[in-house]
């Protein structure tokens, strides 16, 4: 509950995989809790944007789960885009308890928190050429079932639950 | 985690009191998992809606706290208006997990999620003269502190450590 | 299809009444086509706007089959409120067919559209204070089935069928 | 006038060709009523989507004259996008009269009304080679008539009539 | 040009009057260089807001001429609203060169800009009762020509050039 | 101080480079008046867009002096997109000075302001291949100071002043 030790995390997180879960754990060794920001959440049905915020919030929980990480030291909150660099570090404060760190990678995401005086920790690659998210929709779309390996066990249920592969692949013209 | 046994409780929570912590607990006793979704989060230092969507997400885990109430039962989400009415069911759809029943007395509200299709479970009204946002902002602005007993410790904490009554009784231009 | 001889009229029709089939037949013994624009479309389920864009379409060319004019000359087009004035002819005619003249009383509108270049035709008052979306909302709040005369009986019909009323008094909260 | 038997077809209509008017035709021997949705109306003068809504809205009627369709079953509806696609389905029902089908081929739409519970209607494929909006605005650039023979006269007529072939050499800076 | 003596001054100057330019004047006596911002600049033709942003700018520019301001050292910017107040600031930021004070009497307007970290530099009230655009827009409808004494002549003259008043009584319905 | 005889000059000045200047000078040449829009002002921190629209007025106001330019005669206005062609023109009308001429070249921009009735001056190209703002935030990216020539030293003092070339190789991912 002290601001101090908090940090926020933001991604798209189309879906969350194990690279993202290996990132929540480092930080919440580092920090006392941690808010995962479920970014561009307007977005949904498109082949870089499949599940919508709230299937995306259903997931991330799940995955948690799995990994076994104390839930009640991680916040997930959902943020639509705002289309304006210079102010959506600000948006995103607005919208999600007091931080004091960004857990980020991306240089622009790394800059705008900067700017807006927030210390980074910013994560190691953990096997980004294996754990990624266009991977895994990439895999979908073939009709491989590999993704699953790259997915916490849950994750898969409720993607299969939603019928997550059927949608992408129906958005993307193949049956 | 079983969609058919979840609810949604929206609100603006600004703050939240006993009032809001008894429905939480009566909506728990009923379904496994309950969604608040804290609405109008993009209002914030405004007479009726003085905090941020932030700030009230942290009063509502630190009531859920001192309740006692299992937080891994609950799930906490800011959604900003869309002034569609015809629209704002599906959009709050779009941004929380999936959901059967909607907790909610507002005859509109009520009404909205009916058209849409979801169950609605009406709480009783939990003293309602008594506990009720637009007094507390009221006692804040005379100076009272009866407030305090109005909400959770926790709550009447946080709004001390971000100078909330200040906040409030600056913007009424009242120092 | 002659823009020359083409007008709008733009009104909220909250809902269509006799007063407005009125303004529309003047309307169309002056000009070949009328453009009925229906504003404020994203707004429902309010006590001043309790249909939907769609519904008001759906009863204004209810009352035009019943007050026997022909629809072929007359267009319907829904048009959400875009909260620039200043912008708001250019705004509207970029959603309709090309036009020349504006059917108005209301003093912004015709201030706007003269600003805008187009010309004002200003229908009489037909039985104002008799004919008023205002009372019909009120007389449905009411219980009273007075409206019913003020409306074409296809109108009624619809609102009938979609249970108007029902959710008129259910938003206010008489059951 | 009853909806069951009512469908939407949304498209673009940059411009309405010989194969829109086709898949009109079928479809309004399918159902007693068609809702021709305008979609991307707030878009206009690029070169994917020269004219706007307005002008499209008075193409369609031509077309539905030409094609000696009867317009008193046909609406004609402009609606802007709304950038949010889990929500886009109510958002188009909220504009347009009450309706059980969907005219759709595009994957994604298909999708986004199955999901959303509306039956589908897919027309065969009329000519699609042959009749494409993309093909007209190609030919119209290269300086070639071909394309009024994809066109039903009268759209020919308002496309001069409003100097569109002029308005997208220009817009794609060919004299 | 040293963003640390500079200051913005925001306010909706609907129109600008001898107060606002005493206000100007005493910043420019304790500041190198100071930014009127030109707020809610979407609207206009309204009775609180009846001219664009443009016609502000102009009246603003016209005053300062009227008071031998040197101009060199004043810039204006028109602002769109946001309805964001947690975002406000930054946003005004993000629109205006870097600054280090903000000229403001509203208490809304002081807390947003000192929760921001910037400095306040509160004027003296300079005969508040007497000059005020309320007033002015109320003698304006009045028909009385008693708001000429409250503004530079110049800024009457634009307002004359505009028809502003016409404008305002037309709004309001009074030929 | 006559609308007849002022112009604006639409730009994105990503930032301001000599090209710019000759075309400011060539402008008032011929006009009494010149209103420089910054548009697309939302945008910022991107490869195309990595100043603000505060940074571009500062380095534009700087411009203008280090070319000897008489600030009395121009104005700057930032503007944000609002995405509607068919009404751009009377958006950014609404936020500036009343005007008469357009000062363009880009076939979409000359267009939209003849058809909204405005008069082109359409300025000779001064040396583009040599000027252009992309090729200076290219050479900026790729480490040349060779980007220093194109633009007044000025602007070269807050572009280093505010550390842009740092940001634009951060947001690249550049050291």
């Amino acid at each position: 509950m002290d601001p101090s030790k908090r940090g926020v995390y933001p991604g798209r997180f189309q879906p969350i995989h194990w690279g993202h879960v290996k990132v929540i754990e480092w930080a919440l060794q580092r920090l006392s809790e941690l808010v995962i920001v479920v970014g561009s959440a307007q977005e949904s049905h498109t082949l870089s944007n499949p599940f919508t915020a709230g299937e995306r919030i259903e997931m991330i929980a799940a995955a948690l789960e799995d990994a076994g990480i104390d839930k009640s030291r991680v916040w997930i909150v959902p943020l639509s885009d705002i289309y304006m660099n210079a102010v959506w570090v600000r948006y995103l404060a607005m919208n999600v308890p007091r931080f004091r760190y960004a857990i980020a990678r991306n240089p622009l995401v790394v800059r705008l928190f900067r700017e807006a005086g927030y210390e980074i920790l910013m994560p190691p690659p953990f096997e980004r050429e294996r754990f990624s998210s266009t991977n895994i929709r990439k895999l979908m779309l073939m009709g491989s079932s590999e993704w699953r390996n790259m997915v916490p066990p849950s994750v898969a249920r409720i993607i299969d639950d939603i019928k997550g592969v059927e949608r992408l692949r129906e958005i993307a013209g193949r049956d």
